[in-house]
């Protein structure tokens, strides 16, 4: 059952960014100092015994909780950019957006393979970015990864859980 | 004086983005938990009795540390985001950077009279975007306008703190 406190918190706006999008507006969750703490509480408790301690942030919407979680957990943030943001070397990973190639990026020595891995992220919709992501953290042979997401929409043909291998474990805050 | 576990946390990279110079990369501070968490005491320290109701992040460094200090203080937080980021109607504020214009923008609900605002950054460098930011802000009319940095560089001429109007009170964990 999706939080009534998140629910009321959450604006939607018809036809954007194209005709016929719903988009679910998180910028009203993060005003509401109540759906915040709400939010950062609901991801403590997720993670609470998993041993957390690297908190992915996917850019940019995904950084915004990563500090409250982490600080919570004991845990690092790990910055998931695009291309050219990030200084030092960078261990990549491309994939296809509708209209093209998208690029993603972490520096080489952000993770290593004794990290319990927290990939998050505002959105789960058709899933390109954060299964990126995923294949991207691999390369770094963590011990474990999960995902986390505010909001999912389940209504993406082809359900988009299904994209992530099995031992990926999913959590999400609200679902459509 | 500086903080010594943020110093021996923090990278610095010569000549990027450009030759000549001395980049500090913030990412190795936040990768560190106990340096991540230090960056949030200080900062909710520096805030504790202001009565900071909205903390305004600048995109999109400037968003990591805004929930961690939000949650705490009991707060909400608003995106300041760079054109065509929002889903809707909002304030915008141009400003000239080295070569041609920046705009950046706010929704027209985000902030009120009532409120009491920290507006946070990573790193003020020439505080051209920390500026316009202020102004932004200030067409809302809140009560009080607060501006925080992790990193300030005094060594930029003119001395960037002298573009802010008297009463906006800045501070900063590390100076350099």
């Amino acid at each position: 059952m999706n939080n009534q406190l998140l629910l009321d918190n959450l604006r939607c706006i018809p036809d954007w960014p194209i005709d016929g999008v719903n988009f679910r507006d998180i910028t009203t969750l993060f005003k509401s100092p109540e759906a915040l703490k709400e939010i950062a509480d609901e991801m403590c408790d997720f993670y609470a015994n998993k041993g957390i301690t690297k908190i992915v942030g996917i850019e940019s919407r995904g950084f915004v909780m990563s500090s409250a979680v982490a600080v919570k957990l004991g845990a690092g943030i790990v910055l998931c950019r695009k291309p050219g943001k990030l200084p030092c070397k960078t261990v990549q990973e491309s994939y296809k957006k509708e209209y093209g190639i998208d690029t993603i990026e972490i520096h080489e020595d952000a993770i290593n393979e004794n990290d319990i891995i927290l990939l998050h992220d505002d959105l789960l919709a058709t899933g390109g970015t954060m299964l990126a992501a995923c294949n991207l953290v691999k390369k770094f042979h963590p011990k474990k990864i999960y995902c986390n997401f505010i909001i999912e929409l389940n209504s993406e043909f082809p359900k988009c859980r299904e994209l992530f291998d099995e031992d990926i474990e999913i959590t999400s805050l609200l679902k459509f």
